[in-house]
């Protein structure tokens, strides 16, 4: 018997997936598979009632503790930004592909589905998981070319219960950490984005006249309390997203390279993330030396490299990982970041692990000297000398 | 007759320089070079008349459009960020350390002297200019261990005006570009600042209750015009200048390395660099292919490295202005910010070079195909896949 | 009439081609081009007389002297080497693709056809060429899984002269850079290769008792004179291919990462470079400032891999040409190379635009003395210092 | 009582600071310290019996199996080379110190002494070990200026012995790692070295007629067996050492950038470095992902870089040593080298863990065909094509 396991959103491409697996492509039985990685509860909802009716056998996996601590807390330690945007779909595609093949290996399956088309970067992160298991991956929306029309009609021939409500002229994908938004008129890079495709964050004009600050706490590079309380991953996150969206802080409006070399304009909302990750970075410049502030630059961006094109199981992720790792004993404390009507601002901070402290740097006139720095001085640009020196010849 | 040229800026250190190079270093005459790179005009006016009383020869050398052509511009395309903060200060010494070097070949001094303390980033920049002279280099306020009540006393004694202005707890450096506040209570790193550290930024809650949307026009790479009026940059910058800080852009509160290693709790207003890099980033990522982005990612952070350590002479600072500029070639177009309150967030941008058309990414089944995307996902993590079989054998 | 441009080599993989592209491909027309990036003599005969029996239209282009001034210069002066080994195929490939476009404008061809397999590099390097035209390309090897046995009775029955000569169990390239070995036994990356893989290097236990010392002349990084005489660079690589491998220097025995992600055990000649390349390097050494040495080794690292994938049209090439030719300005002077059964070592360099001379690095006591170095050592690892005290707290 | 404690290498230089401490620093008692880090026997006997001699109390340490397992296998788990030479010195001055430092700890010292000279690396490698205690450091060549005559003298008049062999006239250090030869007649550049200055490799003219083959065995990127039979670290290099040299394998000449920024030739050995290095970089290339090899390449030469600059107690330097040991996990296998006449070339490997079998990397037709290379290809340089119709436009 040919077992198909289907990533299955809920939504119309990934719903009319199922007959088009049995009818188009032969499938005997098509296992669908949702992954709870902080969509909206009524998504989660939709998907499991749909999946029901439609498919022949469900699971519905609540992955949220997993993705927080396995791929969000990775990425604050790493200061993951790609292109200088806070990635989020990226880490939550190989997830949600390593629970579909864990199924699939239960279910002896003989193929993965997926329901991205081939402009985009969700078939690349969910294959990379996928073909680690050698079966084949079938892509009937890369394959078939179709039109929401037409769907909908083959939805309705198949019994498929298609939601009333009018579609957004957009494309949505949310997680706890992000939502991103595109297509539609935000194709047009100059086309000034309408409020209306903001959910998480409030119109900053609409925001609280009182600025508010809160206190992030880290152990090792991860939060661990806000304001004081001590909070489980998922809770603070949860939390420090409502706060920090009442402020409508964390809104991102770029162009974007996607890993085949298409740029798109893409909008996101992570009000939490950019709290944290703000107060991350600050944190680590109190806490590490220079060299490794530099050197770790480049670490992170070969990390959200990697994370962007949903590689965590190239062997470099996790050699990065230890290099980060080891950083991050050294990286804790508190740090205080103001939120005001759509900023965002670091305004003090405090570490027992700080690289600094007025006992340790102060020229005393036995260890350092003021004089001293004038031999660093004389061979400050040493070079660079020598080299005005020989063009001036 | 040994003449010594001191780069003056009117304050009391500086000030007090005079005498003391005369009567303790045995200078017999002492000139002193005031550079105007954008300070408040008062600043450069009290600098210049006291200069005249108090000073063997002065100069006043008004440098802004250099500053702004052959400094900031390149600074722009080049992103400069150090540790995360717009540079400035550190780009302004190097200028004003040449300006005293043209000074003293015309004058034939035979040593340069500035008063800056030994603790600072500043000694090091002046001196990798002064020192390209094989002229000495005398720092009075590093060798002899001052208290501001020893100057002040002496100032009296050698009629020096001294300002009646009770000094401000913090000290505080300006340019065009930007201002920096150190010092004083700012120290602690978990202090919160007071809002009265800041002149160029409105406090946020006191900012105008409606955003205001700006249009930068860049051409290769440099900003050309505001809001669709040309202008050349020091103009550009000072407008601009206003803009941002009525809306309470651009502040940022940060731990710094210093060059000899010390951190730092450094307090600095920027609004237009902010306005201004923003935009400019975006249109990068509109105009450069993700190869250049990335990689340029590193040229910038060495760039800014050099920068920050006043290294402008260094060889490797022009190789790698060559390879900035020729990408800045296709650095064309407008992008519109939007400021707040605080916050500057890009919501459009348009150019004529862009690496981005709609007919240009169509897939059209001629030159390109949905299903070609296959052939690349079977690839895309392909040595992923063999480690994970291999570790899992 | 559809007409298609063919990259020819004279092999019988092209030559087979030939016909297919007719009789599978409904092509009506095949336009064959041999390019002479300095392949064997006898190769490029031999494919020109082919060509005239089989082909409707033949072109042989000689490109030996834009390969060496275009493509090999480049090389030197960016030290090219991906995996620490000597690039050669991968830069022909793109200015064969080059010539085969203006081939394909001038006779309106309707598609390109190359006789690339689908596992190796040179499909990708040179449809990365050919497409930026838009035309369609056919690869029949790729397409049609085909035999040597096949291909034998195919051509003899389509009249296609098959080399008497036994085939090697292995597959070679060149040009005047390098020559490559591999496939056969050689896959084995165990397997000792034998001595008759090699043509272009002597045996070192048969090399010449004696060592030779040849001297290379470099302006602006590129090589100009061979032991003194001025000579242009096709004919100055191709007197040092015969020194050095006279000597047995210049083998690779390596395993590779091709792009696709495979890894394959490749055989390297290179005599000549080798030579110019460690000559290069050691002149850089000599020339520029440690900032720029490190700096463009990056940069270095960058060129190859662009280089490596026959992505000479990526704008970023030119861009890193742009910081390489700035720095190669005072490349210039003259390196003394030892050779000697097989090994090849620097024994002394001269340069007019060394940033060394005893006058400049003299520690006169004016501007440079011995205890200025104890400021510098108080600094040097400062921050390693408060680490080392702050874990031991 | 004021003792201090003096990093000593028993040759006139840390001789004659013996009584210089007491007489011009005013020291009562000095402790010296020499660490044996595989310095010739000679010359650890000939330093014990002088010290017992003249200083007031000696320690000989062997550290050479320190200095092995601890700082040459981290050496070749990140294929440590400094502007492309083998580093060495630099890695034995930080254990010398910290050994210096146990002493200075147990015999409650009161200051450190070095031996060397203001215009070296060496000064700073020893002083950011020793200014790790707050200990004040003292550096009598560098603050006194002397001549090797005037020592002499000095010498006599104090007893102390004095060697009769005439002073060659080129300075050396040597330790298990490696011998570096420089001054003299080497200074000048272009200046082609004697044979003489050599002493560990044979000169390659009389070196023997016959290739050898050495097989290296690594686990975990550490070499644990010499042609099959398992070897502790000391004992492999030692051997491996007579092999190597015995064929002229291991030279270096070069234009080496010191750290306080003044160039200067250096002339080097190390045979069983080259070996050993040569091989673990090829063993890389069999087991590790092409995206690892190419971080690699930026981690490693970080890492070199703090070796050179001695500065190990950098937390960088263990947070690169994370990331290495990570992927060092994987390499594993053995590598045969062919020695002959100065050259040093890989012929073959084998490994229970690389990326690479016949089974893994097969097309066949079931998961990989030769077909998805074209998907594939048509996005290889999908932007340069952009880029390329762009600037045709």
């Amino acid at each position: 018997m040919k077992k198909a396991v289907l990533a299955y959103s809920g939504g119309l491409d990934t719903s009319v997936c199922i007959p088009i697996l049995k009818e188009n492509y032969g499938f005997d039985e098509v296992i669908t598979v949702t992954v709870d990685v902080g969509q909206p509860k009524e998504d989660i909802q939709t998907a499991t009632k749909k999946a029901k009716l439609i498919s022949d056998k469900h699971y519905t996996i609540d992955a949220k503790d997993e993705f927080v601590n396995d791929y969000i807390f990775p990425m604050i330690k790493a200061n993951a930004m790609y292109e200088g945007y806070v990635i989020g779909t990226s880490m939550a595609r190989p997830l949600i592909a390593k629970k579909c093949v864990e199924v699939a290996i239960k279910e002896k399956a003989s193929a993965f589905a997926h329901g991205c088309t081939g402009k985009g970067n969700d078939q690349l992160r969910f294959e990379a998981i996928f073909r680690t298991t050698d079966l084949p991956v079938v892509a009937p929306m890369r394959e078939m070319n179709l039109t929401r029309e037409w769907e909908i009609e083959y939805a309705k021939q198949h019994n498929i219960p298609v939601a009333a409500t009018k579609s957004k002229p957009w494309s949505v994908d949310e997680n706890i950490w992000s939502r991103s938004i595109e297509g539609g008129k935000l194709e047009d890079p100059s086309y000034i984005p309408p409020e209306d495709i903001y959910e998480w964050t409030t119109d900053p004009t609409k925001a609280p006249d009182k600025p508010e600050i809160v206190e992030i706490g880290f152990e090792k590079g991860v939060p661990v309390s806000l304001n004081g309380k001590k909070m489980k991953g998922v809770k603070l996150i949860t939390e420090l997203q409502k706060i920090a969206g009442k402020h409508g802080v964390g809104r991102t409006d770029m162009m974007e390279d996607r890993v085949l070399g298409l740029k798109a304009r893409e909008n996101y909302e992570h009000p939490a993330a950019t709290v944290l990750l703000t107060a991350h970075r600050d944190l680590e410049k109190f806490c590490l030396t220079r060299a490794e502030l530099k050197f770790k630059e480049t670490v992170d961006s070969a990390w959200a490299e990697l994370g962007y094109m949903g590689l965590v199981d190239e062997p470099l992720f996790d050699d990065l990982n230890a290099f980060i790792d080891r950083t991050q004993e050294r990286v804790n404390g508190k740090v205080k970041v103001k939120l005001y009507k759509g900023s965002c601002i670091v305004v003090g901070r405090e570490s027992p692990t700080a690289m600094y402290s007025e006992e340790l740097v102060s020229f005393d006139g036995k260890t350092l000297d003021q004089k001293d720095a004038e031999g660093y001085c004389k061979f400050h640009g040493f070079q660079a000398r020598l080299y005005k020196k020989l063009i001036n010849k």
